[in-house]
């Protein structure tokens, strides 16, 4: 067993790192208290420049690197075109010029009523922006359905792979920091109709709901032996990604924690072992699920591994590192690099662990391996935006398509009464990305239905306006003041289709709860 | 099959109907709307007087009678308690005095620190009264489950016979209404341990919780054999009750759907196939459930029974009625009145029904009668608190405990935010009851927990905490006027014991959901 080391945390400060500025001129913002500080950078086993790892997918990084640039790139425009339309405003012509601007720059038109009160007092850019980034929004999530920029829908070999490992189902609950949004197709390189995300602030999962989902799997199995039958011995996995920063561990680390990475993954550790309480308490005969903690830093996305041993046991303060993993295997050959990682996972959990284990754990190093070039290839081995830039709040059930790094806070809930907490924290987030340059923060209400139920659209649909209230309900003033804005939305998850939009708060004032 | 007919709605009115005035000079109020109005009696089949029948427990409806006599009791004298102590409140040793006449005549003393602040300027009778009513409240659900004035927690004889009827499971959905908070172990005689009781206003229950209700249900089924193996070829039953006033139609009927019986029987129905597609289109194999409807009288307890034909189909527009059944066996002798009660029952469902269903639907009948009786024997007939008189609302998950009629109105919910129409609606009423008289709404929140689950009584604390802070927040003013009190409990379910009390607004003020 490795004793407890943090590579990160060496005693000599040495040469200040310095972060490339964001191009769009946003703020990154810290962990909700500080601004952006340079810190010292510690000694780092993966060097930003030099060759790339063997086990590298570089035709892979370079698609995700395009898709990442082109969809952000999309958000992140709108200030600038918003910028020069704004200083159009009182000219001969303004709609004709601010439209062909828009057009050319932005690819679709503004709305019109908005461009034809300007001339009374002044543009109502609170609204444009947020209209912007609600189209830019719905034009991002139907291109995902259309064009699978991250593969298709399903992903059968995947699916066997995880069988074949012991597991008939993947459930992941990362922070909902929009630093993990991307943890899945990105940073462990999962397929992302193979897993089932439920993001929370400091991934703090609800147990009971978890519950009633582990219950519904193992039901599905029994009775139509989907995805295997009940009878195969395999579990149901639940991970936890919380997250640190190598760079700026104080400020940059997770708010729900304060930054304390150690509360963070101890935090983590015990909603698992709730979760497996609650099942094994709840059911007899052998009702179990597999846990698995995994830490991911936001500066150069490399993960920890809490490696498990054979009996389910896992140490919060014991981890295998893939930065570490990467620097052992960087100059070996593809097949040497994969015997050595799989020799280090069979090493950390001390020689007890599955087979099936190991073998999925193994694939996540290496795949990890790869992002953590990504990060070295196109971010100088780590992020320009160190801390929050998120483009939009997601609130809701679903957001299958959200998959890039800093677009979106997400915060899955049934209800704003429950998730208060989580969107609170998003909502500070955006105080200061948004709010303190006089935008609004633009949350997309999203609440997905089954088409094979008769009714369930429906539900759905009054599910999202209920939220959106509660929305408007619960930051009364910001939306008063036109600085929060909703965009609804509902998918069918029997399809694989684009979300279907119910309208905005842009359209219409959404009553309020009282 | 009968065709469609209403006993309760005859061309001529006659005599004008007295109804006994209110022992505790509390006004009954109508729904929502209206005045309690004598209004014309139809003719009908059972009259108020002459001999029980001879399918009439006797022995049970006298110690029915004594319990709900006795609870109500302790509740309707509070206010002439405490009007004879506001007389007192600026008197020589008024506290003595008046804690001498709680003792005698409540059971329990009063707050020292309120009485204690009488002579600044007046006695706080609002607070007094709220903590009268939860004072009663806990002492009533301390001896339920101390004392079973109901009978115990288990009943495997009636659990044996719905299962030799072809059903595992019974879950209802009343309406919140308190005119049915007595449906189960009452109007239907059923023992409340062996029952699911779900209500909503309207009986409009939630689809998605009982399809996942319904999932863990059958997944126990599969994976323990709780409470009979998956093979076996019962079904889970789910039956709403909807109410309407045969005596005031158009005015005490139900208040979700207008006073308008056929509104509330077809959403019911239609919310029962709903849920039934729910669960057929969701799961493979044969996937299904058995649905049930029902209407109550709410003036003389007698029901109404759409009983359903084999292939499932019910009809909205047609029914059996329990005192049209009385009438037709009142003068057998108990055998012969069996045969005749299970011969109507196949007879309305055109004879395809199958025998299990015609059991069940039998021994509801019989239940029934004894109910009809009840409300003979004890409210000539017809009750007189013909309108709401609920003592207090319940909010939450639980409340295994009550059972009276009138005595709470109870909407079953996890969060205000979704219960919120069902919540409003019970304000309504208590404005009419409480707050027209200057007292305030007590609300009882409760949050059922399994103890075998670590950290579920935690959450269920947490929980309710959140519904208390939602419900003060969702009716400030009258929260902050004194006129709105919660009371928090929580219950292992998992344990026959009373609820544990974890405090009220009147120790400390709720914080309120911004």
């Amino acid at each position: 067993m490795l004793a407890r080391r943090d590579p990160y945390q060496l005693p000599g400060p040495t040469a200040p790192r310095r972060r490339p500025p964001r191009r769009d001129g946003r703020p990154s913002v810290g962990a909700l208290t500080s601004p952006d500080i340079s810190t010292p950078r510690p000694e780092d086993p993966v060097a930003a420049t030099g060759p790339l790892h063997p086990l590298t997918n570089r035709e892979r990084n370079q698609q995700l690197r395009t898709y990442d640039s082109h969809v952000k790139g999309g958000f992140d425009k709108i200030v600038d075109v918003l910028k020069r339309i704004s200083a159009l405003q009182h000219e001969q012509g303004f709609e004709q010029k601010a439209q062909a601007l828009a057009l050319d720059a932005l690819g679709f038109p503004l709305p019109e009523h908005i461009l034809a009160r300007a001339w009374v007092t002044q543009l109502d850019m609170r609204s444009l922006f947020a209209w912007c980034v609600f189209e830019t929004y719905k034009r991002t999530s139907a291109a995902f359905f259309t064009s699978n920029p991250l593969g298709g829908q399903e992903d059968t070999a995947f699916d066997a792979f995880i069988r074949e490992c012991g597991f008939h189902l993947l459930d992941v609950s990362p922070c909902a920091d929009g630093r993990l949004a991307h943890a899945i197709s990105y940073a462990l390189r999962l397929p992302f109709s193979s897993v089932r995300r439920r993001p929370y602030a400091g991934a703090m999962f609800d147990v009971e709901r978890t519950v009633a989902r582990w219950i519904k799997t193992e039901h599905r199995r029994h009775r139509e032996g989907v995805p295997n039958q009940a009878h195969e011995d395999t579990r149901y996995l639940k991970a936890v990604i919380y997250h640190f920063s190598s760079l700026d561990p104080r400020h940059q680390g997770c708010a729900a924690h304060g930054s304390n990475d150690d509360q963070a993954a101890r935090s983590g550790l015990n909603r698992l072992h709730d979760f497996r309480q609650a099942v094994e308490n709840s059911f007899c005969c052998g009702a179990s699920v597999t846990l698995l903690l995994l830490g991911l830093d936001t500066d150069t996305d490399a993960i920890r591994i809490h490696v498990p041993t054979a009996d389910g046991a896992t140490n919060p303060d014991h981890w295998l590192d893939a930065r570490e993993v990467y620097g052992q295997t960087v100059a070996m050959a593809p097949e040497a690099a994969r015997e050595v990682i799989g020799e280090r996972v069979r090493q950390d959990a001390g020689g007890s662990i599955e087979e099936g284990m190991v073998r999925f754990i193994s694939q996540l190093l290496e795949n990890n391996i790869s992002q953590i070039d990504f990060v070295r290839q196109f971010h100088n081995g780590a992020y320009g935006d160190a801390g929050h830039a998120e483009r939009f709040i997601g609130v809701g059930i679903g957001f299958k398509e959200i998959h890039l790094r800093n677009l979106t806070y997400f915060a899955h809930m049934e209800t704003v009464e429950e998730g208060a907490t989580d969107l609170d924290v998003g909502i500070r987030i955006f105080k200061g990305l948004n709010i303190s340059r006089g935008l609004p923060v633009p949350v997309v209400i999203r609440y997905d239905f089954h088409s094979s139920v008769p009714g369930s659209r429906e539900r759905a649909v009054r599910s999202c306006e209920r939220i959106a209230a509660a929305v408007h309900g619960r930051y009364r003033t910001l939306s008063r003041q036109g600085l929060l804005h909703t965009l609804l939305t509902v998918r069918d998850g029997d399809h694989y289709k684009p979300p279907e939009v119910l309208g905005s708060s842009l359209q219409s004032p959404v009553v309020e709860v009282h």
